[in-house]
C-alpha cells in the first residue's frame, strides 16, 4: 500500500501503545521536577539568585548532592527519552509485528521507569542502573536501525 | 471510526494551532542561543576552550551569572517543551473540543514566552517564575493524562 | 485538498526523507552517551558517587575537560536537534518543493555530523564549529516560519 494512515489510527496496537507510553514517558519525566522541587525545599537549594525570599529567614545554599543527583536523572531521560520519541514514532510507520513493538513500548517504558527509580529515588548499586539504561538505549538503537532500513532502502 | 487522518488535516483546527504553537515554540527555544551569545560576548565568557581566539585581545572568562541564568532559562525550556511536543500531539489525536484545545495551546505558549521574559530577559521577583512555570506544568500534566485515558482506555 | 494523509506517507519522498534523516540523527546522539562513556573510563571520570565501584583499585575523579566538551556537544544536539524534529515534521506537512526539502533535511543531518566531528571528535579551531551550527540553525528557522506562514496564515 505505502499509505501510513491506517498506522496512525485509534484502531492500531501499536500506534495505540506508542501514544500511551510516550505519555507515561511524559508524566514521569514531570515527576523529576517535583522530585527536584521537594529536594530543593529539603535541603534550601536554590535554583536561582531571585529565589532566596521562597527560603526566608533561613539561609539557602547552592548545591546539594542529592539535588544534582535528581538533575543528573532527569538530564539522563532528556537524552534518552526526547530521541525515542521520534524512533518510537517512526518505528510505529514501518507497520511492525504488532506484538513485538507493544512489547517493545512497554519495556521501554518499564525500563526508563526503573531507571529513575535506582538513580534518584533508592540508590542501587551498579549496575541496576547501567542495566535499566541499557535496555532503554538498545530499543531506541533497534527502531532507529529498522526505521532506517524500511524508510532508506525500500520495503 | 477510529481514523485520526481527519485529525492530522490542514482543516482541522486543533492541529494548525497545535502546529502553529509548536513553531513558535521552536523560535522561541531558537532565541535562546541568541540570548545566551550575547550575554557571552558581553561578559567575554567563552563556551569551550578554542572560543578564545574569538576574544583576542582581551581576556576570557569562564562563567559569568547573566549566563548561567540564560542557560537555566534554556534548559527549563528543553524539560518542558519537548515533552509538551509529545503531549500536544496526543492530545490532537484524542478529538478534543476544539475551543478549549486552541486555548490550551495559545495559553501553554504565552505561558512559556512570559517564563523566558520573566526568567532571562527582565528579572521579575518570585512569584512570577514559578506562576508561568506551573501554567505550562499543569497544561502538559493535563494532556497527557487525557490522552493515556482516550488511548489506553478506551474511546 | 486540506488533507495530509497523502502527505504522511511512505511514497512521499519528503516524508521518507525527514523519516530517515531523524532516525539518522538518533543515532548520531546515541553515539554521544558512548563517547561520553569512552572519555569517563579513559580519564576515570565518574557520573553518580556509586559509580566509583566501577574503578575498583583505581581512585576515580569527579571531571576531566575532556568529558565536560562531550557534553557540551550532547547538550548542544539537545538544544537544538529537539526542536528540529517539530519543525521538520511541521515543514514536511506544508506539501514543500520535494528536492528543496529533501535537500534541507540531508544538509541539516550533514552540518549536526559536522558539528559533532569538529566540537568532540577532532577538535578544529574556530570558525568550524560557529559554521556547522549556524546551517543547522537557519534550517530549523526557516522550516519553522515557513510552517507558521502555511498553517496560521491560510495556505
Amino acid at each position: 500500500m505505502g499509505g501510513v494512515s491506517k498506522l496512525l489510527d485509534t484502531e492500531n496496537p501499536v500506534f495505540c501503545a506508542f501514544i500511551t507510553c510516550g505519555s507515561i514517558l511524559v508524566l514521569k519525566m514531570m515527576c523529576m521536577s517535583i522530585l527536584t522541587g521537594l529536594q530543593r525545599i529539603k535541603y534550601r537549594v536554590i535554583a536561582s539568585p531571585e529565589d532566596v525570599e521562597l527560603f526566608k529567614g533561613k539561609p539557602a545554599v547552592a548545591s546539594h548532592p542529592d539535588v544534582d543527583r535528581v538533575r543528573r536523572a532527569h538530564l539522563n531521560d532528556l537524552e534518552n527519552i526526547s530521541i525515542f520519541f521520534l524512533a518510537g514514532i517512526g518505528y510505529a510507520l514501518t507497520d511492525p509485528n504488532p506484538s513485538v513493538a507493544v512489547a517493545l513500548y512497554r519495556t521501554y517504558t518499564l525500563a526508563r521507569i526503573a531507571h529513575t527509580i535506582v538513580y534518584a529515588v533508592y540508590v542501587v548499586p551498579q549496575p541496576a542502573r547501567a542495566i535499566s539504561w541499557l535496555i532503554g538505549y538498545g530499543i531506541t538503537g533497534y527502531m532507529a536501525i529498522h526505521t532506517i532500513k524500511y524508510f532508506c532502502c525500500g520495503h
